[in-house]
């Protein structure tokens, strides 16, 4: 598995993207940045430069835009009007080669359009894809389409396929990985038309398919790679988020029910701590557009101080380990596109 | 809101159904039968017997079929070519008259088919639905199709719209139930085709449709009804029961962790078996096939006794109720088919 050595990797962040814009977006820049990664801050500065004040850092540095996208735009209209807005700057800078990649926590749909229209698809690779590492119990699960395609057709699965594999072999270090289709039984006839016609494609292809995988093993090591459109992956990611979320404040409500409860509760809390750790999206990884010239990184609205560096942590790793280039060289050659 | 009186209630089930057939069949029967339920077990009598030696109830009543259908069998072909086996003869006690409802744990597809070729669809609905109810944190939510039909048209997630408020009106007494979309964003522009075709007509349909709803919020009182076509119905189902079993067993490895963890979770462990019986479908409620002319009730092919035990109650509360015939007069009549 070759990849990059290891060295100065410049990241584009989007200040102005996400809730918590620009006060913890800068925040999260200033404690990733390093003499091993230097970030471009993309905003306008008169937002901006408050929250840069006094860092003295030569790690980040300001690059000044004129505008920003709401979540309420249209994403590609607001994108192709909008040249010197925070989110499409951001994207230039990786397509111009001034960054290798660029993190953003604004409108997902504005990232997406940014990065299909600015930063631009690989030759070959028909519908770049949102691509999530979940928290298997068994180790991480590549999961993909996580929401850029809603309407897909069962060729785009297969390439989702090949895109996933690709990244669990470079970023995950996963020889052969395993490649399954979200479906609604284990039987290759079971499943919606275009789950029957991606099962045909993934079981003829180069890939390691080891068939349908049914929602409930998902997160038990039924594969490496699991491919679906990127609607029902959406809903999926995001279910998963909820269902966390309601089970452990059902789990702390428990700790509330009595004073044994209570005392237990306590004791349990660092180890509880650790759980809640290894199913924060926060925390366990970044959520990837794949099949673009260059790396895009998506991260979650919400996100934290914490959130944005550990994005741009896993931005640098994903540059250093030549995912984009593999992909050149993978999706780009066998593709017809 | 009218209902049957209370009364006997007469339900057929398949005593060879699910993976712990008969034996757990046969003991949920007896534990659910009582001089207000009566169960027609049905079954080979050279297989169903021993398991009924010395019940002495009048309450259970063995009626022989002569063969059994397989998970492994196409479905519809097997409904239609064994008459006798005892998933069709059930749904036949039904459409005869027999019984007021069918319950089986056998293969999803196999009771589907039952349902629909021998029960039958009400006049007027075009895609009977799977019903399910899950777990929200803020009490009961109807979620449907949760694997009936993995294709589906947007006049289809409308006609589960007024399924689902049927059953939350009549099952839940939930006087103007809350109708949602699933989908992969709040603002009405988003979506699948399917989900856009489906948000124009619920909300221009009669229902109390409150927009969309993202799988994050599904848990989270977002609506009463959630809809959703039975592909990414089915993996929200099964993903939800695989994320809340994950991340039970993280929790139980977490209290292994060090003598603090140990005691604890030894002190948590009454709290925390409330939080799994909350989780756990066989407590919660049962999965109904609707907008048949009869009810059928599909349980869990793992299902044990308790699981069956509670499928005949939940059953028998629903004819009480008279979901059914609620279905008839309020589908059947104001839809075109």
């Amino acid at each position: 598995m070759e990849s990059r050595p290891a060295g100065m990797v410049t990241l584009a962040l989007d200040a102005e993207g996400g809730d918590h814009a620009p006060e913890e977006v800068v925040a999260g820049a200033r404690a990733a940045a390093s003499p091993e990664l230097k970030v471009l801050l993309v905003g306008r500065p008169e937002i901006v430069a408050p929250y840069l004040d006094g860092i003295g850092s030569a790690n980040v540095e300001l690059v000044p835009s004129e505008a920003t996208i709401s979540s309420h735009e249209e994403p590609a209209k607001a994108v192709r009007g909008r040249p010197m807005s925070s989110t499409v700057l951001g994207a230039r800078l990786v397509s111009e080669g001034r960054a290798q990649g660029f993190v953003g926590a604004g409108s997902t749909g504005a990232m997406l359009a940014a990065g299909l229209l600015v930063v631009k698809r690989v030759r070959g690779v028909k519908r770049p894809a949102i691509v999530t590492v979940l928290p298997g119990m068994s180790g991480p699960v590549v999961f993909l389409d996580a929401g850029a395609n809603a309407d897909c057709r069962p060729e785009h699965l297969l390439e989702f396929g090949a895109l996933g594999s690709v990244f669990a072999r470079y970023a995950l270090d996963i020889e052969r990985p395993r490649v399954g289709l979200l479906n609604i039984g284990e039987e290759e006839t079971k499943g919606s038309e275009l789950a029957l016609g991606a099962h045909s494609l993934l079981a003829a292809s180069g890939l390691d398919f080891v068939g349908n995988v049914e929602g409930r093993d998902l997160l038990f090591d039924a594969a490496d790679v699991v491919v679906t459109d990127g609607f029902t992956g959406n809903v999926a990611l995001k279910l998963l988020e909820g269902t966390a979320r309601a089970l452990l404040l059902r789990v702390r409500q428990a700790g509330e029910a009595d004073l044994r409860s209570k005392v237990g509760s306590l004791l349990l809390r660092p180890a509880l701590r650790e759980v809640r750790a290894a199913l924060d999206p926060e925390e366990y990884g970044g959520t990837y557009l794949l099949g673009l010239r260059g790396l895009v990184v998506i991260c979650h609205g919400n996100s934290s101080r914490v959130a944005i560096a550990n994005a741009l942590r896993f931005g640098a790793g994903a540059v250093r380990q030549g995912i984009v280039e593999a992909v050149e060289r993978e999706l780009g050659r066998t593709a017809d596109g």
